[in-house]
């Protein structure tokens, strides 16, 4: 009978392990470079470069990659509108978005603990395999351990990119009177994990995803884009402010424009917190040249993604972030000291 | 006065979190890639291939890339010998060196666990720069989330090098008549780590260390190198398997010319375990053509780290793994089912 639940000698690195490796990774995501079970993925540049837009003498002279690497926590594993492997895949395809890069190859760490059934684990493969396919990015190289626990799991994905962008993108690149755009409502994601782990009872859902359209519709467009940051860890108001201190510049926004939806609103209110500081995964702030604010938001609006994007402020040469709240006032938006909340992302 | 140990507060991404990082990391690790803290690190190809023995013209006809990840989960932290810093850049400096390639850039995800002293998380950051600065490697971006525990750490190291060898080298490249040659005693590393769960005294030491040196020696010297294996997990049983299985051959190995050190030996005969399944952190195997295995004993025996490497067989035509024992027997060495010991690596 084959095992049920994962076992640590699942990760002693013989028969046992290979054959978890070959019945629950090889299987969804096997492909010529995971067949090889070398100690490293081997691709050529002539490999790495396919299905770029521009020519290959291009390559040495203007080139960029774009690697990024990210760990996934989260409790619980399953939550409404996504699973811990959705949201490592996403995660890491949308930080290389966020330099204008094209997703190309992922590595995958996986560290199961003890007691894991192994169908959640097959489940959470399925879903890693389904957003790669959907973005285009391939797993090239992965590693699994097990270590004592209570029968959770830990992904760290790393993603490689090229670069495929006409102008610079940076946090350092905002400029006074540029436009800020959020591409949707906010919140969402903290609001369903705090739900999932108090039980709260509602029908936020995470807006975990893939962002590859709608980023690079906005890219290949070549719109004056300057800047693009995903909304996670310590939300809107760490994302903006790390933005514009690399920028040295500030931002005023209109407390009333940014989107948040009305349920997320409503426990945010009950328990005092503020959408400003929470995660999100799949929401971006995109900040452009205010000239193309228009063309970039009906752009965003095509996709369900991004449907909801609007503008919310302004790049200003003054320092500091002022929020120009829904009952006339003005206060600072500053960077949470933390969000309180552990396992979210 | 400043935190001493990790709290959960220190995952959420807010001013905790960036304080954290600035105080441990970036002081440490710093370099002008990880100051951007963008959403992924950007570099040139000019970049990638600084320092490459080979032309730029080369490059889109023939170059080749190589990606690699493994997890750190090992407990203790620290060890005679080592730490999980060292392991975990050695680690996979040590499988990039295994394919040829010269390890360029580094990806580090740490998940620690709250109540983690921050002066132990300082010596093992430490100990990662100094085996980065050792090996040339550049740590290029990073991440880092705090969960519930013991206060233990998990790391996740991801490295891109730049394949760099004459030959393609690859466990399908072992020809019979090839000569098995192993860079010194085996079995150091996980009956370290044995006695140091249990309490046993001894001098044991683990063999942790990056390759580097030797590897690069070999190969630059342009010798016939057909395979190249750190011998981690699962042991050189494990390994061989592996290696045999993928280049359609077998082995015939003497147990009297591996080299185990006395006391590890003496541990296994205690404690009835075999040396040739317990994990290394610093040794390979390489299967080199049996008339250039003279000159790659003498290049390896010239490095502390590869001092009394040694062959122990040849690669046979005869499917499977013999060994030839030394009161005369022969047995088959097969892969162990599981080691018996978790998190040794």
């Amino acid at each position: 009978m084959p095992d049920t639940v994962i076992q640590l000698s699942h990760g002693g690195g013989g028969g046992a392990t290979a054959q978890l490796i070959q019945s629950v990774f090889t299987s969804r995501l096997g492909n010529r470079y995971l067949r090889r079970q070398e100690d490293a993925a081997v691709f050529s540049i002539t490999d790495l470069w396919s299905g770029m837009s521009h020519s290959k003498s291009d390559l040495l002279q203007h080139e960029h990659l774009a690697l990024t690497t990210d760990s996934f926590v989260i409790s619980p594993l399953f939550f409404p509108g996504g699973d811990i492997g959705r949201l490592a895949i996403s995660g890491t395809v949308n930080d290389l978005l966020m330099m204008g890069a094209r997703p190309r190859y992922l590595t995958a760490g996986f560290i199961l603990e003890e007691g894991l059934l192994i169908a959640d684990l097959e489940r959470i493969v399925d879903s890693m395999a389904q957003v790669a396919a959907q973005t285009g990015i391939e797993l090239v190289a992965a590693d699994t351990k097990v270590v004592e626990g209570k029968g959770g799991m830990m992904i760290n994905t790393t993603g490689l990119g090229v670069v495929d962008c006409q102008n610079p993108l940076g946090a350092d690149q905002a400029r006074p009177g540029d436009a800020i755009l959020v591409s949707g409502p906010l919140g969402d994601h903290q609001a369903c994990i705090m739900s999932q782990r108090m039980g709260v009872h509602n029908a936020i859902l995470s807006d975990v995803t893939p962002l590859h359209r709608p980023v690079r519709a906005l890219l290949d467009q070549g719109l004056p884009v300057h800047c693009l940051r995903d909304i996670t860890r310590g939300g809107l108001a760490t994302v903006l402010n790390e933005l514009v201190q690399s920028s040295d510049c500030g931002a005023e926004l209109d407390e009333a424009a940014i989107p948040v939806h009305h349920e997320t609103q409503a426990l945010c209110a009950v328990l005092g917190l503020d959408p400003l500081n929470m995660a999100n995964e799949g929401k971006f702030v995109a900040i452009v040249a205010q000239e193309a604010a228009t063309a970039a938001l009906n752009s965003l609006n095509q996709f369900p993604e991004s449907a909801g994007a609007i503008q919310i402020g302004q790049i200003t040469s003054d320092k500091g972030i002022v929020l120009r709240t829904q009952i006339g006032g003005r206060r600072l938006l500053t960077t949470p000291w933390y969000e309180g909340l552990p396992r979210i992302c």
